[in-house]
C-alpha cells in the first residue's frame, strides 16, 4: 500500500513573499526569488504582474520550478510584480488559497502576497461578513484586502495603512496596484523582509538569499512598523504606527530561514552554530562522536563539535531522492518512517557513545526513530542534544505547530520525553541561554512557543491607533 | 509547429448545472450530470458538497471525467450536492473562474452554480464596489452572492430572491447551503432547466439528458421566474418576481442542447428537424444529394431531406480522434483547418449538385473550407442552407458570440456571404419561418440574436419590483 | 468505484502503417497520416525517420496527438519516414510492442511498421529461437525482422521478399532502411495498402482517407503479393510470391475502415449503405423508425432506409465526450454501460415500432441494453437487423475477435440470440447476399470469420516459392 | 528562456541492481532496492518478477518513486525479482534502453539486469549480427543476453557463464529465470555487488544501503569473478573464470556509492575522510577555514579539517529544490550556472583565507564558479583541494566520462587549471597517497581513469578461458 510520508515531523512556516518595482523582466526575477525562498512554502506559488494598467496572474499547485514554464513566465507581462510561496496546511490544500490574490475594488485592482498570521482576523472578518462582506478562502489575506477596499482614504498607501491599523499579528506584506509597489512589515517585526536593488529596479524579499541569486545588491531590513511605497518617483518609507517593541521569531533562526540569510541582522548560519556552541557548554556530556540530523541540525552540531572538541561526524545520510510517496511492503518490514530518509553509518557508530543533534523536536516520533537507528547501528550510549528549548505553546504569528496535544514537551516532562525517544539523555537549550546567546538583542525576539509570552494579545484587542499625519513626511535614506 | 485549433467556429454556451438534494451519492450523481451536460462548458467543472453542516468544494481545469477521480469524489461527502460546467472564453481561462464558488458570509456558507448572464451586472459591481465590495472573478455569479449576502431577509431563500430581484438578465441558478438546494430560473426563462427525482431525492439539471443517464424521473421544467427551495421540508415553490414575457433562447434548440434533451417544452431533436423540413420548404433548390456538416447539421439535413425528397448523405466524415492541439508542417500543405476535422467521400460528391446544412455560420471561414472541400471532391454545385436565420446581433445573455465585426452576416449581405464561401447558393431559414415553426410557442423565444430586439434592457435599468408577500404562499403539485 | 469501461463490445484491428519516401516533412506528414488512421489503432503509435544514413524513433503510448509534441517531432530528421498505430489488446499493453521497431542487424538497420498477423509465427519463432534468436515482444513484427536479418540475400527488398516468402497470414508492411523505404502486401491481400504522392514524394498508408488529409494524390492500391521499393531511383514493383486467390478482409468494409476511405476499390461508405439495402430486401419488417446504433450502423441504417421506405431517425445519441474511465455510483443505479456513451431520444422512439441497425454482434451485451433502452424509451416493437452475417469464427489475419465461447452467435441459435437480446425479430445479413453484393468482386473476400473457411492454412505449412529470378524485372506504371 | 541545466558537471555511474529470491514481496523489495540506489542511475528503472513460471515487467522513465504506484507494483507478482535503475546518457534517453530486458528465447523467458560496461561489445555484437542476430538497443546487456541465448550448455547458470566467459569489461549482474536467480561479478570485480538475507529470502544489491532499508542482513561481498545460482535448493557459488587481479573501481569510493555504504570491504565515508586527511597532509596551505562543495566534498573537507586543525565550516548552502529546469532571465543577469543550486554564506567567508575541497573537476567549469562565488562573498584568499587525482583517460568499465578534450587536466597544466578555475592555489591527491592510503588493499583497485593503466585490454581480444568442469564443485560458506 502506498503510504503518503507523515507530515514531516517539523514545524512549517507558511509563506515567503518577493516584490520587483521597476524590472523589464520583473516577472522572471520575482519567479527567481520564489525558487530561492521554496523552502518557506511548497504548496502553492504564484507571481502577479502590471503592465500599462492591467493585472496578471498565475498561480499553480506545487514547487515553483514545476508551475513556471517559460510560456507561463510570458503571461506575466510588465515591470512591476509580486510574487508568493505557500506552505500545504493539511487538509486545505487549495488554488482557491493560493497566492497573490488580485482583486478588483471600488479604486481600481490590487494584488496581495502575505507572511504572517493576524491574530484578530477572526473578529474583523466576523465584523466584515456582518457588514456584507463575503469570504472566498480562509486566507487573513483576504481580511487585509477587504479592509484595504473599505478605507476612506483616497491614496493607495494610505489605504493600507489604514488597513493595517486594524489588524494585530504578524505579516511581511507585498501589495500591488496597477502603478506601484506598497510593502509593509508588522510593528512587532515577527517575520523578516529585505530591500535590495537591481538595476535600479528595487526588489523586495523575505530573505536576503533572494538577492544573492538575482545578484540585487542588499541595502536593509524592512524595519518594524516600516510601510514602504515604491512607484515612478522612488522609494518612501512611513512609519504610522505607533512604535512597539520588536519581537522577532526566533524560530526563523533556529530552523526556517536558509543559513545563507541575512535576517534580523544576522546570518542564520552564525546563530545556529552559536546555539551549538551554548547548548555544549550548558548540556555536555562525554562522548565520542557529535551527529547532526541533517540537515537541521548540521550547523549546531558542528558548533557543539567545536565547542566540545568532541568530533563532527555525518554519520545520517540522507537520501537525496526521496518523494512524496512510497510504496511499503505489507510484512514483515513495516515502518519505513524515517529509514527511507536517513540512513546510519554504522562503522562510525559501532561501540561508540553518540550525540545527536536537532534543533528541535515535535511529536517525538521521528527522534525516536532515529534513536533507535543510531543504537540497532550499535552506538553504546545515544545522547539526545536539541538546539532551542521545549516547544510548549503554539504560535499565532505564521508558523504551523500541532495541537499541544501532539506537543510531546507540553504534556510530558523532559524525563518522559527522554524515556519515549528511548535516549540515554536528553537536553533543550535553555531559554535564557538561547535569548543571551542573541547579546543585545536579547530582548527583541519573540519566545512565545517556549514561554507562552505572546506579544501581541491574541484575543485580538486592537491597541495601535494609525498615524495617518505622519504619511509622507518621512523619507528614508537607502 | 504546433498549432492550437482554432476557436471552434460556432457560438459557445457558458455553463450547464446540476443539484442534488438527498441523496447519499449527491455528489457522484452531480459527477454523472456534468458529464451528460459537458457539451455545456468543457474548461472547467467543479462539485461542491453538504454534510453535517460543512461544506465541500473541488475544482478543476478541463473535461469532468479527467478532473474528477474516485479519490475526489470521495472528498466530497454529503447528500446535498451542485455542480457546474464552464465554458472556456478565450484569454480568462482560468481556475479563480471557476464554479461552484463556495463563500462564507455574515449568516454562513452558500456555494452558486450559474448558467447565464446578467445584463446588469457591471452596474451592480459597481455599487458593490463603491461600497467596498471586492472582487476576485469577472464572473456575474460573484455579483450574485455579493447581493444575497447583503440581503436584510433572515430566510436564505428570501436572501436569494431580494437578490435575484435586483438582477436583470439570463439566469438558471443552483444554490446550496448547509442544509438545503435553492434554484432559479429568470423570469424571461432564458436557459433552460429542468426537475426530476430519484430515489426520494430531487434532482435539477440543465438539461433532461441527466435525468436519463442516472435514470431519475423527469418532473417538469423549472418554470421562468420561479425559485424552488428544497430541504427537509420538502420542495417549495415560489413565484415572487413581476411576470415577465417568456423568452427562451431559440439557440438552445439550434445548437447547443443535446438533441436528446427535452427542454422549453420539446425535444431539441424535433425542433431541429422542424427546422430543416421548414428550410426546404422556404428555400428549395434542385439537387441530387443533402449533406449534413456533422454533427450540427444532421438533423436539419434529415428534415431537408425528407420534406425534399433529395436523399440524405453523411457524405462529410468526422474525425472522431480530434485532438486539441495538432502539429502543421511548414510547407507545402497549409492551413488544414477543418480537414483534420472532416473528411469529403468523393465517390457520393463528385459529379453531384449538394446541398449542404449547417445550424448557423459564424465567421464563414469554416463554411468556406467546408464548400471547398466539396467542390475538391468533385461536386458539380454546392447549395448551402443554414436552419436559423443570419446572426447579426450580440447574445447578452449567456451566449459567447464573437464581436459583430466578426460575425459574417452582420458586415455583408446575403450575397456577400455566398460569394465568400463560394457557394453556388446560400440561403437561411427566415425568422419568421422559425418562430412560425415553433406554433404556439412562437412569441416565446428569445431572437436578439437576429432581429436585435432584446427582451431585457441590455443598459440594465431594474424593472423588477420583489414580491415578497407571496413568500411560502404557494406550494407547487409536482 | 471508477470502472475501466469494458473492452468497447466491438471487434478491433489492430494496427495502421504510413510510410513517406522523399518529403522534407517526411516526420510530419507520417503523424498527419497515423492521426487520420487513429481508428486502426489506439494503444501506441511509433514514427521512425532516417536521415543521412542515421536512423531515430519515437514512441508513446495513447493517441496519436498526445503523443507527439513538435518538439518530439523536431527529434525525428530526414525525408524518409515510417509510422504506425497499434491496437491494445487486453493485458499486454506496453511499450515494448508499440512500433515501429528499430534494429541493428549485419547489414545495418531497419524499422518496421506491421499490420496485419501471421498464421505460421509460432512456428518460425521456434526455429528461430532454436537457432539462438532471442524475442523482446510477441510481436510477429519481431519474427520478420528476424528472418530479415538472417537471409543471405545482398539487396534489402530481395531480403525482405526471401523473409516474406517463409511467412504466412496477412500482413501489409512498410519498412525503411536508411536509404530507402520497402513496402509489402501479402498475396492474398487481406489487408488495405494504397499508394499516393505529394511533391514528388511517394506515400503508402493503410487507407486512402491519409491521402485526403494530407492532399496526395491517390495513385491506386498496392496490390496483393506486390512489393514495393522506393529509393532515388523511384518505385520500382515486385510481384516475387506465388500468386495467390485474393482474399480482402470484408471487415474492413463492414466497421473497421473510415467511411470515406477507398480501399479493395470500393468507398467503405458505398459498401456499407448497400449492405443496408440489401438488407432490407432480405430481411423486411413492418415498422415505423430505423435507427442506427451511432456511428457503426449509420450508413447500414441509412441504406436500409432508403430501400425499406421508412424513416431514418438518429433516435440514439452518442455523448461526445466519453472519457476512459468513469466513476459509477454505489447503487442504486448500476450497470451504467452503454448508457454514458448513448440516449434514446423517447419522443421519437414512444409508441413506435423500431428497427435497430447496427454492423455486427459480438457478445450480445450490448445489443440486449440498447434494446432495453429502447423498449424503456416505449418502443412498441424493436426489430434488430445487423448489416453482417452472424460471427462465428475466429480471424487470424489481424483482428483480435474473442474467444469462439464469447461470440454469442457461435454458441447460441439465432433464436437464442434473438431472445438474449430481448428483441421482437433479429436477422443478420446473409453471407450469400452480403457477398454477391459485391458483384464480380464477390469472390476476393475473405469470410472466414463467418463460415470457418481459412484461405491460409492455419496450421501454417508454407507453401509460397520465392520467386526471386523475377527481381527487378517489373517496373510498374503508376 | 528556459534552460536545462547543463549536464552536472560530475562524472555519472551507469547503474544500480538489485535482486531478490524467494520473498513473496519480491517486486516490493526491489522497489525498495532501488529507491535506495536512485542514485546510481536517474533515467530509467524498471522491475522483472517471475510468478508461477510466467515473468512480468514494469519499467518506465524517471524515478523509481515517480515509475511505480502500488498499482504498478501490483502487476508484479511473484516470489522473484530482479531490478535496475539506470543512468542518462545524454542523447540516447529512451525508453528501449530501459533494463531489466525480458526476452524469449529457445530454453524460455530471462530477464537481465546490469551495470557496468563490456570492452570487447562491439567485436561480439559484430560476430553475432553476423550470424544474423538482431539488436534493438545500444545497451551492452542485449549482447550478454544473446551470448546466453547461443550456449549449448543445458543448465541456465552454465548458459550464463558460458557467456560472461567470452565477455570483457565490468559487469554486476543480476539475471533470471523462472526459477531462479542468477548473479555474478567479473573477475577483477569493477563494480561492487554484496549479498544479503531477509526471512529466508537472498537479497543482491549493488550497494550494502539496501540492505540497511529492508532491515537485510548483510552477508558479504560478492566476489570478483563469482557467479551465485540461488533457487529452491539455496544458494551456490561458483568461480568458474581464471582468477584475474581485483581491480575495484576507486571512482565508487570518491564519488559514486552512498556513504553509508560498506562496499569493498570499507565504507566509503571513512574512505572519503581519509582522503581528506592525505590531502591535508599533501598540501597544506594556511587558511582561516574549510569549505566543501556540497554534499561531494563534504567528509573529505571534514577529514581535512580534522587533519590540519583549521576550522570546517558549511559556508556553501545548497538549494534544495533544485529541479529540472529553470527559467533564466534574459538579461542583465546571466548564465546562472551553478549558482541556483549553491549559495555562499559572505559573514563567513568574507575576509577570510578559504580552503574549498571537492572530489574532482571534470570540466573545470563549475570549480571556476564556485571560486568566483566564494571571491564574490568576500574571500581574502582561495585554495582548492581534491581529494582524487586529475582525471586524465576515459573509463570503459561502466562510468561516464566526457570526451578527453573536455576533461580539463588531461588538456591543461596544473597551473593553466588553476589559472582557468581563478583559484590562488589548487592541489590534488596524488594518485601514489591515494592508493597508499587504501593499506593492504591498495593494489586491488583501478585507477585507469587516472593513470590510464587499463586492466582490461580495452581492444577487448578475449583471455578468459572458462573452467567449465568446475561447476558445481563449489559450495561457498556464507
Amino acid at each position: 500500500m502506498p503510504i503518503e510520508f507523515p507530515a514531516n515531523d517539523k514545524f512549517h512556516e507558511e509563506c515567503g513573499v518577493v516584490a520587483v518595482y521597476g524590472h523589464p523582466e520583473a516577472a522572471n526575477l520575482v519567479y527567481l526569488g520564489l525558487y530561492a525562498l521554496q523552502h518557506r512554502g511548497q504548496e502553492s506559488a504564484g507571481i502577479a504582474t502590471s503592465d500599462r494598467g492591467k493585472m496578471y496572474v498565475e498561480l499553480g499547485m506545487g514547487l515553483v520550478a514545476d508551475i513556471f514554464t517559460s510560456q507561463r513566465i510570458k503571461k506575466l507581462p510588465g515591470n512591476i510584480a509580486i510574487g508568493h510561496n505557500r506552505y500545504s496546511t493539511a487538509g486545505v490544500s487549495q488554488i482557491v488559497n493560493a497566492q497573490p490574490c488580485l482583486i478588483n475594488y471600488a479604486k481600481g485592482s490590487m494584488a496581495l502576497a502575505h507572511n504572517g498570521n493576524l491574530v484578530n482576523a477572526d473578529q474583523i472578518r466576523e465584523a466584515l461578513v456582518d457588514e456584507g462582506a463575503i469570504f472566498q478562502s480562509s486566507n487573513d489575506s483576504e481580511v487585509i484586502v477587504h479592509l484595504i477596499a473599505h478605507s476612506h482614504q483616497e491614496l493607495f498607501v494610505n489605504r493600507v495603512i489604514e488597513a493595517l491599523a486594524g489588524v494585530q499579528g504578524a505579516y511581511s506584506l507585498a501589495l500591488m496596484t496597477e502603478h506601484e509597489v506598497v510593502v509593509a512589515r508588522d510593528p512587532h517585526g515577527f517575520r523578516p523582509l529585505c530591500l535590495g536593488r537591481l538595476d535600479g529596479a528595487y526588489i523586495v524579499a523575505s530573505e536576503s538569499c533572494v538577492m544573492d541569486l538575482i545578484e540585487a545588491e542588499y541595502l536593509r531590513e524592512v524595519e518594524p512598523g516600516e510601510v514602504l511605497l515604491i512607484n515612478e518617483d522612488g522609494l518612501q518609507s512611513f512609519f504610522p504606527f505607533h512604535r512597539q517593541e520588536t519581537r522577532r521569531c526566533i524560530f526563523e533562526h533556529i530552523y526556517f530561514a536558509r543559513p545563507d540569510s541575512l535576517i534580523f541582522g544576522e546570518y542564520t548560519y552564525s546563530v545556529r552554530k552559536r546555539m551549538g556552541k551554548a547548548l555544549a557548554n550548558q548540556s555536555p556530556v562525554e562522548a565520542d562522536i557529535v551527529v547532526p540530523v541533517p540537515d537541521s541540525g548540521n550547523l549546531s552540531a558542528l558548533g557543539y563539535s567545536e565547542e566540545s572538541g568532541i568530533p563532527f561526524e555525518m554519520a545520517l545520510i540522507r537520501n537525496h531522492y526521496v518523494g512524496r510517496t512510497f510504496i511499503e511492503p505489507q510484512s514483515p518490514i513495516r515502518h519505513f518512517g524515517v529509514k527511507v530518509k536517513l540512513n546510519a553509518v554504522k562503522k562510525l557508530i559501532s561501540g561508540k557513545r553518540v550525540i545527536i543533534i536537532d534543533d528541535s523536536i515535535v511529536r517525538g516520533t521521528t527522534s525516536r526513530k532515529i534513536v533507535k537507528m543510531v543504537r540497532d547501528a550499535g552506538a553504546k550510549e545515544v545522547h539526545v542534544r536539541i538546539s532551542s528549548p521545549p516547544t510548549l505553546f503554539p504560535c499565532f504569528y505564521g508558523i504551523d505547530t500541532p495541537n499541544r496535544d501532539e506537543l510531546i514537551a507540553s504534556r510530558h516532562t523532559l524525563e518522559e520525553t527522554r524515556n519515549f525517544i528511548t535516549a540515554d539523555s536528553l537536553e533543550y537549550l535553555h531559554l535564557e541561554n538561547m535569548l543571551n546567546m542573541m547579546g543585545e538583542d536579547s530582548g527583541k525576539f519573540c519566545s512565545a512557543c517556549f514561554d507562552g509570552q505572546y506579544p501581541v494579545d491574541i484575543d485580538g484587542r486592537g491597541h495601535q491607533p494609525v498615524q495617518l499625519q505622519l504619511f509622507g513626511s518621512e523619507t528614508p535614506d537607502v
